[in-house]
């Protein structure tokens, strides 16, 4: 399990979200509030459109809370849109290609949740990818694998088709496995002017997932970074939440 | 505030303590029980003794409960007498530098607690050392400073003595400088043969020490390992435990 | 392309070969001789046998030259047995799951060279692998998978007939996927008693290897570790070589 | 001895000059020209300035050539001001605390050469720095307690002076000390606004130093990024180089 945010809006420096609230990103990855595992110091990633088409990429294994360069990356770079990750990892190795978020051409995906019984499927599933992503695959998680499932189920055409095309697949592939744990997954995905985030399991017990919305920003969170009253809004289970470049909101079910 | 273990007595595999326990010390990396932060995620180190008369030394800066080369040397080296410490750092940088246990020439010393305002102390305390260990610091920890302090004080000729005139040199030092925090050092101490360990504070509130004494080994431990009563003896405050190569133990009042 | 030693005789100190030769494995990974890139600087490994039927592992995405553990390691544990690798990427990130050697049970496995357009390759060799090798890859390199293609073509039973039917596949699916780009193979293999060791490619030019027999020790490289003349052996082209645990050498052609 | 570019001018992505000429810093990584060593693989550190009043900085003790993230970080980050440099270690650990440029307040510093035999006078010259800076010294190297000389010579009011003040001192301290090794420093200032370099040497030998001035920008660089005739010039020995900010050089002995 892992913890993310994913925010669009006016350009602010990162450290105001990773750094500097009281349940800021870096608090969560020493000890978040509604993990599952309350550390989530199996490195991290923080991905940013500023000046090119494409995103700019940091990942390192070390834990957020100890890297400097994060914190002086954070504090130097201003960006209307980025998503930052902490991960608490469910088996595979700490390396900087299995931290979030991958990036394939101008698109961002991060990830908190996980495959039941991955190994049983990851050939299965592997199968599907396109030859140009499957000979691209660096790391080795699960979480790599859903965001190149989606281009072959028509990332490029459309988003939300493609999700759910994911979601369905993913979650058909670990019932045939004859796996009885769950596929959970909370995750994001942007282009870079459209986010995406999905609330999901194949369980009653889909991962956490919140959002902000303000006149300057929209704010997708695991888990709330301050305890503000009324700001916080909970995004149903089943449901996917997209944000137009004009940062409104709106959620259909998945 | 760090956590530490230190074995002597019939070869083992280091992982017999720092993965296997209950409250192992990997276990303590990710979730300590009496330490004032319970992540102790800021590196780690393994220093035993066996074929040569200096000790190896591998010190790593990913969290202990990751590092897939510390859980591979932790299987495979067997060794009658090792130290291991996992940091978490009281403000200075995550560098393998930074990380205990710290070694010169045959001896290993490993340290948990800080000098308080260290800063204000660095410099009249780094005058007293001699010219070689001087010129030999690689890191910036007030603990690294305690190790070569040692030295000044007569280390190779008298431990015990030299122990006593370390802490005693730090502490007039720390009220000198005006400091209100206080001094606390709970460390272990080895030339390979007899351990020293010390659990000393300038205030009320020295870090924990424990130790378990059986006719196979000695264990000096920052807390125990597992749940079993009567095993573990606390160290009093103000105490130093010294274990001959027979693994007796024995205390004496600081 | 890489380098790499493969030693297996009376015990002695790795560093004896790692760091001590005028051209040791450090050395070669500032400045090696005979190899296309010079600089083999994308991390390294080591590998060894000693107190367990499986191998102890340390492998790290520094350069070799640089790494402090390294020194410790090769300094301090003696054994008999050792497989030591430096790395030069041919494209593939730095990882420590991109380093050899790579082990599965009691097995050690590194490798010099390439398969020719890999990417081309790479789904239909996987598709080739046992379902739990395929689900515990953990990095993306050709090496791992020629390593554990070597399961499915029967390792266990028979090394050097795997040996030869998996040189055989990857030539032959390097021909069927149209690349011109030779397949390179100059590996050493072993199960802690036997090593065997191939020199092959699918062009006229593979990559350099020597051995050097003693009545002490047998010695697998891949350039001499020093100039003394007549020491060290060339092994011919498509040709495997067997060292026995009484370190008799004798050579096949493939 | 270590390679670095310090530039000032147009906006521009730091991989221009870090990756894409036929001798950039990366390719100087791997292998540079001029150097007394030719592989500069122990780390690597790049500052800018941008949106904010101090410099960003990315530090990591990878090389420059195989670094994912500096990759994404040349390619994204668009800055009018930066320094790069690559190291080659002359005896220190490899460590980011080691690495450069090195930042305090609105200043970065860099540095090419070393104070011979500086542990025969680390004691001395840390003796006179300021109190604040004494303990802020992160790593051990002799080019950060050269910039933090800086300050104490009075860097904030006159950097010319301190530039001055401080290498006479080294260049003091090290005659003093009875080394027979020289002292030497290629350097590069900056407040932000201003670059200063210096090409310095107690013997004939000061390491290379060149500078390219267009109507764009002006830089400084260890050795040419490219063959260009008539492009780069020379900075004589004993030299001060100024860039003002509208990019103007002048020189000036020292």
């Amino acid at each position: 399990m892992c913890r993310w945010l994913a925010y669009s809006g006016s350009p602010i420096f990162p450290e105001d979200l990773i750094f500097t609230p009281d349940n800021s990103l870096a608090a969560q990855s020493l000890h978040s509030c509604k993990a599952k595992v309350s550390v989530n110091g199996d490195g991290f990633g923080l991905g940013w459109y500023g000046e090119r088409d494409v995103p700019g990429l940091y990942r390192e294994v070390l834990p957020a809370w100890s890297d400097c360069n994060l914190r002086s990356l954070a504090f130097s770079i201003r960006s209307g849109h980025f998503f930052a990750h902490i991960r608490a990892s469910t088996g595979t190795a700490t390396s900087r290609q299995n931290c979030h978020p991958f990036t394939y051409g101008r698109w961002l995906f991060m990830h908190n949740g996980q495959i039941g019984d991955y190994e049983l499927q990851r050939r299965r599933l592997e199968a599907l990818l396109p030859d140009d992503l499957y000979a691209r695959r660096e790391g080795s998680t699960d979480s790599e694998l859903i965001f190149y499932l989606l281009f072959h189920f028509g990332l490029e055409e459309n988003p939300l088709k493609a999700l759910r095309a994911t979601l369905e697949e993913v979650a058909r592939s670990t019932e045939a496995s004859g796996s009885r744990k769950p596929f959970r997954c909370t995750a994001a995905l942007t282009d870079g002017r459209t986010n995406y985030a999905v609330r999901f399991s194949t369980d009653a017990h889909p991962p956490s997932l919140f959002w902000q919305e303000r006149s300057e920003h929209t704010l997708i969170v695991s888990e709330p970074l301050d305890t503000a009253v009324g700001e916080w809004q909970q995004v149903p289970a089943s449901t996917v939440l997209v944000t137009d470049p004009g940062n409104k909101v709106r959620t259909e079910a998945l």
